[in-house]
Order: C-alpha cells, then sequence, then structure tokens
C-alpha cells in the first residue's frame, strides 16, 4: 500500500495527519486494532461537533484545570491511542503538576504496555505506572484487563483522567467515589455520562487547553480553584453539548441536504430496456 | 493480545462480533489500516439512528431494488470492509439480478485485490472484475486510486452501488450520469448527499434487505417498478434520516442525559488539601 501524501491545503488535513499518526503506531505495537476502530467513532462525533472546541468543552476544561491543582494524588490513565496522539502533552501536563501517569490498556500484553512506557520516557516521562507486574490490584466488576491497576496510582488516586476510556471502567471508579475526569467526543457514551467532569472534545484539541489552563489557574487561589470545582454543573455541560450538535443538525434536516439547490427532474434512461422517464434527485 | 470472547448475550454482541470480523481480516490484507478507522465513523452514526434499519432506509432499498432490477448495466464497487462484511451477500445480490462485481479499492495493491477476488470466489461469484491491469480507465478528477475502474465495468455501467464509498468518487460518477445508489451510515457525508439513492443503513442489515426485496419485485411487471424509482425524492429521504437522529438527540439534550435523576450535590474531598465542599454532579 502506497503511503498517502497529506498537503496542509488539504480541507482535512489535520484529521488525515491524525490517522496516518495512529495507524503508523498499529505497526509498533502502541495502538491495538480496536483502537483505529475507536478513533473512527470519536471522528464522527468530532464532525457534528464542528471539528472544534465548544463553549461548553471549555467550561468542562476549567473546572478539569482547578480539579487536577486541588487533587491531592491525581493520575492520568494512558492508553494506545492516547499515547499514539498526546504522548508529549500528558507528559507536559505531568511536569506541570502532582499528576501521575499510568499506563492502562483494553487489550494488555507486556509488549505493548513497554513501548508505551518507552514512548512517554522519549517525551521525558519520569515514571510510569501500571506496567507488568505493577499493575497488581484489581478493580472489581470490570470484565476487561482494563480491571488491571497500579496501588500506587489509580488505586490510591483521588482524582483520575480518562481520556477515551470504556463505559464498564467509568461507572466502576466512579462507584469508588473517585472524581473522573473523561475527555470522550460521544456525549451519550457511558463514559461521557458518568463521569464527574466530562471534556466533549478531541483529546488532540483539549490536552493543549487543559495545560494552558493549568498554568493560567497555578497563580490562583485554591478558595478559588474550589469555587469554579463547586459550580461546575457536568449535566448541564451535557446538555448543552447535545444541543449544540442538535441544531447544526436541525439546519440541515429542513432540507436533507447542505448542498447547493440542485433538486430537478433529472433524465433517466435504464439502456437497452428504454424506460426513459425523470428522476426527482439533486 | 488475547481474544475476546464474544457472549450472544452480550448486549453489543453483533457490534463486537462485526468488529472482530473486520480486524480478522486486516491480517489477510482484504481490510486496509483506514478501513477500521472508517467502520468506526459508521459505528457512531449507526448508534444514532438506534442500530436498526429505519423507516426512510427502507424506502431507499425498495427504490434500489427498483433501479437494479430496470438497470441494463449494474455493477457494485467492492472495497475491503465490504468484502470483510458481506462478500456473501455481494454474490448472492450478484447470482440473482444482472449485476457485475468490480473490486476497487482506495488504497490498492494486487495483493489485496487478489485476495479479495479469492473471498468473494469463495462464496460463488463467477467473474470479478477491476482486479490487477484490468482496471485500465481513469475516472478523471478523482485524487485516489479510486480513479481506476474496470471498462467492463463502472466505466460502462448505467448503475453503480457503492457501499462504503468515498465522497470524491461519488461526486464524480454522478456527473458522468450514472445513476448512483450508496450505503452510507452517515447521511451528512458527500457520498450520502451527492448519491442518486442513499442507504442510509448499515451494509450488514441493509444488504440481506435489498436481497429480499429484489425477490420480491422480481416479479412485478417493469412499469411498476418504473413508478417506485420516479416516485423516490433522496433529498426527502435525508431529510427524514436527519431528522430521526434529531428526534433522538432532543429527547436527551433536555437533561444531558439518559442517565436515571442521580442528580445531587456529592462531598467533595481532596486528600491532604482538605478543600471539602460540594460539588454537583450524577
Amino acid at each position: 500500500m502506497k503511503k498517502l501524501e497529506i498537503v496542509s491545503s488539504h480541507p482535512r488535513a489535520t484529521s488525515l495527519r491524525t490517522r496516518e499518526k495512529l495507524t503508523s503506531y498499529l505497526k509498533d505495537g502502541i495502538v491495538a486494532r480496536a483502537g483505529l476502530i475507536a478513533h473512527g467513532r470519536g471522528e464522527a462525533f468530532d464532525y457534528l461537533l464542528g471539528e472544534k472546541t465548544t463553549a461548553p468543552a471549555l467550561k468542562a476544561i476549567n473546572a478539569a484545570a482547578a480539579t487536577i491543582l486541588l487533587a491531592n494524588d491525581p493520575v492520568i490513565s494512558v492508553n494506545g491511542n492516547v499515547a499514539a496522539l498526546v504522548a508529549k502533552e500528558v507528559v507536559a501536563l505531568s511536569n506541570l503538576t502532582s499528576l501521575k501517569i499510568e499506563v492502562n490498556l483494553f487489550h494488555r500484553s507486556l509488549n505493548r504496555e513497554l513501548a508505551i512506557r518507552q514512548l512517554l520516557k522519549t517525551f521525558g516521562a519520569k515514571k510510569v505506572l501500571g506496567v507488568g507486574k505493577s499493575a497488581s490490584e484489581q478493580i472489581r466488576e470490570v470484565s476487561s484487563q482494563r480491571q488491571d491497576v497500579d496501588p500506587r496510582g489509580i488505586a490510591e488516586s483521588d482524582v483520575v483522567l480518562i481520556p477515551l476510556e470504556d463505559g464498564d471502567r467509568t461507572e466502576r471508579l466512579r462507584a469508588m467515589n473517585k472524581i473522573v475526569i473523561a475527555f470522550d467526543l460521544n456525549p451519550l457514551s457511558r463514559t461521557a455520562q458518568y463521569a464527574s467532569i466530562t471534556i466533549v472534545d478531541n483529546v488532540i484539541r483539549a490536552l493543549p487547553a487543559l495545560i494552558e489552563e493549568v498554568r493560567r489557574l497555578k497563580k490562583k487561589d485554591p478558595k478559588e480553584l474550589q469555587q469554579i470545582v463547586f459550580n461546575f454543573d457536568n449535566q448541564k455541560i451535557l446538555a448543552e453539548t447535545i444541543t449544540l450538535i442538535n441544531q447544526r443538525l436541525s439546519k440541515i434536516a429542513e432540507k436533507g441536504t447542505y448542498l447547493p439547490d440542485l433538486k430537478c427532474k433529472t433524465k433517466l434512461r435504464f439502456g437497452d430496456k428504454k424506460l426513459e422517464g425523470e428522476m426527482i434527485e439533486k
């Protein structure tokens, strides 16, 4: 298969480059095949959101930054897609705060864990939890291998950041009374619905934005940060996000199309059968 | 990586099995890595549609069946995902009508083409066009390798079925005055918007439904089939489909959640920092 060249002028250059990045990490074993499918689901919702960080997402990023700064023991859960797309940003956020980094995979294998740790170290990570035998604790009632967590990381944390997580575990982490900050482009997913703070945005935009927000809020008084967190209403954020998608769709739903109005009667001729007539189409 | 066992009772068993099928064909080279991402996009829209064949999709399937039966030279364009998911159904539809089968790939390689032809032959395909040098004609203004078509197939056809196609080529096929029947779960994609008949449904449901409809309409008078085609309004079908998604989202948008109303003030305690207080969350 030929590698496609992506020109910067292409209207979908960012999206295509992100795909290239993910598929290239499939070879290294960092990204799982199912991770590519999950990425596609995200792409669809990103498309519906207009592929930009929305106003409700910015509010969630603001609350997430305050929460991380207030937390005693925050940790970020890194899977294959997160490592492939934003390893550098994960490390930057970790170096800026007390955020620990833990590898946690749905499709676990020691080789994948080691490859992901190596990638994070390349970007300057000092310590990476959850690799191999160090993921020695199990979260109950999670049926996948995502149940295996590090006693020094997710197990003892008060705040868990879960970019690109599966619903089962989000629900369990919440039941364990942890504050869960999720990144999920689908506002209807169980992860989005169960999280304490849901950032409905693409991680490639949201994580840099979160780093900026942490930098800004670092100078603030803890009481001020506390107010941000206590005033945050995740259900309202989700409602606003779904409404945004709805408004976009409503405009198109009226006519069924966003194309110029080409509706006309077109001559239709079926070869030899000479069944000529007219068909209503664009 | 461990292979996951999918139990039939799992609420998402069909979706998980479809994923397994696709990823297993990645190894054979039939499915491209980008095909997995594309499948994920489809999954997201299928989820928004309620993962069932909708009323507007049934109308499109009805018109598609009539069109195929009236066509002089219909052809179906088969890519990696189509082969992996519905090779058997493609062959069944072809054997039932005058539908030709042509392999056409975005990521073209002779090995992939041969593997796909082999798979189609396994299911009883007599002739498979578009493999290797036989794809000797080029559709103008298509920037990908999907430009290469078989002079005996897509090039000379009057009706082209394109399950899981890219927008560029759909637009060009329409400009060449071909009747284009698309299968696309995203009613907003350029393929969905430019096609003559858009079946907004999962191919794993739509193709068996189309086969049934062809069987039923085969007994009808051509004049009756003609009426079905001429009365079909694709723009209306797209509008109805987008409205269905919108209605589903509207219900959830009101509250922001489909979870039971657990909204409450939860005690929030940030470890040592003893920043106790209350947070509005589910």
